[in-house]
């Protein structure tokens, strides 16, 4: 769900320092594992955590389950071992190692070799266990280019993986898995089964409930959380442990320009709405480390028609930065970064067409010659017509010498009239949310500066810092692959301590 | 100092997890303050703790005070208010508006407006406090282009001030105020000075006192540390606060993968060797927030000879990528992130050079034509050719409409042959040193992850996130003229407590 930046929450937990044991007079409530927050992360930890054998109170600080999960496109970025059965229906191997590889490109400098094994070695029986859980999957195909499918169907391209340089390291296959639902939102179907088997496996949930702190004994483990359940402060024991998985925070704009400033630049917000950073200060609060705070989703959603794929982006140096073809979020921080904040997409009449998601888009140049189109720019003599022409040269020959786009999206233009679609700073609606949060193992164990785990916690989901953490290495799907799989095993490892 | 990225110290406060008050049986040593850290900070906030009446503890875990200021240029960054007495005598005027839109410029898009504000408003008082405390400096203006002065003059240019797009917004001056000192490492005599004055005012200085962790009381509040002083345990009692200078984390790899992975490219480090994070690790320990994490001081230090900077730096698609006038650091961080890691410096025979701090540098391709370099370097046909030839153009104008380096380094580079040095990954030795640390006030205070003060808690220096904060706007001189202005407001105050 994307809304206005200002439109946002205002974060009522303002006050995340923790609560002495020494201080706590009564417990309410009494579990063996708290969640917090209902949402992808949170009801996988709690599906699992009760396969375990564990008691789990979930604390849920809106009034229905689902998180910002359920407002998202519902895809899920899984693949290797061979291929999920739908990839391997539809013609696609993937091997671990691909997966393997792309993600550890796609994490970044950042990258975090164990998780990203870990993932790729169990995605495809993580795609299973979904299923398992009730979450339906059409299991047909959609080619080309999408943002999020429109359709019901289930396998599409959701990233780089076939744009360089990735596709030079890993071999592409598509690994965004969308819940079966018609239109754009099958994240909705996909919480509605998840959160729905954790109910039935006997979690008790208690939504209009907002985690105030967490509970620390005189060791600095954490051995509960001050809860505010409908207008009442409450005091549960987790003797396992607490689960955060409350969302990132871009929807607190306070920790935005705190944490993340550059992410500022973006106008709309990926978020339910309960985004406020809430899960990962408690932890902060009890010594867990945040790492990667600056990094954040960002898209300028500029296809489908993905005709526009076939456009060129150029700066105001009349020259390119980016191939086309990589994935919208990556092209997204490309154009972000451009100086004095312009960019526009150049097309010819063959390709011109407006963005679905905002097609009220500047035009802001058009002319019966690229030099019309540079003159009306304002750009330097000379400079956008130089890229023009040698584009089309090398795309007339099915080459991108300097970007490497791939070869299908190859095309000179060269049918008047030519036109500029503005991306420049002062219109762009860019859309974002967080990646970092805190320092985890693979098993959700939250980590100290020291690196340390902190006795009974744990995170998953956005409040985690998880497989997401390098903006311009995202693709579909990879947070709820992310927050869905790293939640099981933080419901597991909660459970089994 | 520079020292390889593996010639690492060996953090022994792996365990920074702050001490119960009332686990705390004895207190070896009661003050008022305790300073951890006697660097540039450190100093600094001890001498203006003293003048305030407060008792003062400093607690170094070298053998020597100094800490990494000590091996450093000793360049002050100040100026604005009419300019210095030195900026002023050499013709320099130097308006606290302009110095003021440089820093938020230079702090990128985190800049903290209430910081910059307080620090241009005083920056010439705190020049003239420096030279009160005793710190030298001859008066004199060394013109030209430098990494730092090998004379023992003042005054120099040491930043971007003149480079596009700084020079556009704000009036250029130099700032860059260097201790005198003949030859590189004026942050020697700069640090005996400060380090003798705070000893002379009466802060206690135990050397080879490691700080292990905080004591706090009950409500969260900081009131005191555990320190291992000449190898025994210690409990320190301090009474108004302790002020964390322990500088950055660039010599703990652990931490520069976790919280800055982008400089493992750079393999050299700057730091007198105890930059291992200890106190940014203390902070977070009791909850404190780390903000910038991620950014980082990263140079290449291509000049002098200044004549140098009149080349041109081109990527692997022959493209120039930043006006080469700008700051060693800011070009540093644009070639870090080129394409493959891949980017040579052009010149002609009239330039041609080695840089002084890196003589044996790689001549990649040298050719008698442009289109020969082009060839030996392996880019795409026509690519630097065009580049060149375009350059060369407008520089013949004593233009450059691309990336608008200054008219003075501007030269058409037409004197064969033609040489393309090399900048490339495989090759590099960048200097790093981190920007990221504790968020504060300006007063010094540690805020927490909700953003507010943990009493009893102050941090300055590179352990907090003080002026310099966003790598790409670094100036020579930021981090001294932070360390020692915020250092000073730290310690009044937590004397004034």
């Amino acid at each position: 769900m994307e809304r206005d930046m200002d439109q946002k929450a205002v974060p009522t937990n303002r006050h995340t320092r923790p609560h002495r044991l020494e201080d706590v007079t009564r417990w309410d409530i009494d579990t063996d594992v708290a969640v917090i927050g209902f949402g992808a992360a949170g009801s996988c930890a709690a599906i699992e955590a009760r396969v375990a054998g564990a008691d789990v109170h979930i604390f849920e600080v809106a009034s229905a389950p689902g998180g910002s999960a359920s407002w998202s496109g519902g895809e899920v970025y899984v693949g290797g071992n061979g291929g999920t059965r739908i990839q391997r229906a539809h013609g696609f191997e993937d091997s671990t190692e691909d997966l393997c590889t792309y993600l550890m490109m796609a994490g970044g400098p950042g990258a975090d070799a164990a998780r990203v094994r870990l993932y790729a070695e169990n995605a495809v029986g993580h795609f299973d266990w979904l299923e398992a859980q009730g979450v339906p999957f059409k299991g047909t195909y959609l080619p080309g280019k999408w943002i999020e499918p429109t359709t019901d169907d289930t396998l599409l391209w959701s990233g780089s993986e076939a744009a360089w340089p990735f596709s030079a390291k890993a071999k592409p296959a598509p690994r965004g898995h969308t819940a079966q639902f018609k239109g754009w939102g099958g994240g909705k179907i996909l919480m509605e089964k998840l959160c729905a088997r954790a109910e039935a496996l006997g979690a008790v949930v208690h939504c209009n409930s907002r985690a105030l702190s967490l509970v620390v004994d005189k060791d600095g483990s954490v051995v509960g959380v001050v809860a505010r359940i409908e207008g009442e402060t409450r005091f549960v024991r987790a003797r396992k442990g607490v689960i955060l998985c409350a969302g990132g925070f871009i929807v607190n704009r306070e920790m935005v320009e705190r944490f993340a400033p550059a992410a500022l630049a973006c106008t709309q917000v990926v978020s339910g709405g309960n985004d406020d950073g809430s899960g990962i200060r408690m932890g902060m609060s009890v010594g867990g480390a945040a790492i990667h705070m600056d990094q954040f989703f960002a898209t300028i959603p500029f296809f489908p028609p993905e005709s526009l794929v076939k456009g060129i982006f150029v700066n105001a140096r009349g020259e390119r930065f980016i191939n086309e073809d990589a994935y919208h979020g990556r092209v997204g921080h490309y154009v972000l970064r451009q100086p004095e904040g312009k960019a526009w997409l150049l097309v010819d009449n063959e390709i011109f067409g407006r963005p679905v998601i905002q097609p009220d888009i500047e035009v802001a140049a058009v002319g019966e010659t690229w030099e019309e189109v540079e003159r009306e720019l304002g750009l330097p003599a000379g400079t956008l017509v130089h890229t023009v022409a040698e584009f089309n040269r090398n795309a007339g020959n099915g080459q991108d010498p300097l970007f490497r786009k791939a070869a299908n999206w190859l095309r000179p233009l060269t049918e008047p009239p030519f036109a500029a679609l503005s991306y420049c700073a002062s219109e762009l609606k860019a859309h974002a949310f967080t990646m970092g949060g805190l320092h985890t193992l693979p098993s959700g164990e939250v980590l100290d500066a020291d690196g340390q785990p902190i006795a009974g916690l744990y995170a998953a989901g956005r409040t985690a810092c998880g497989l997401p953490r390098w903006g311009e290495g995202y693709s579909s799907g990879m947070s709820l692959g992310d927050s869905t799989f790293f939640g099981r095993q933080a419901g597991l490892a909660a459970a089994r301590r």
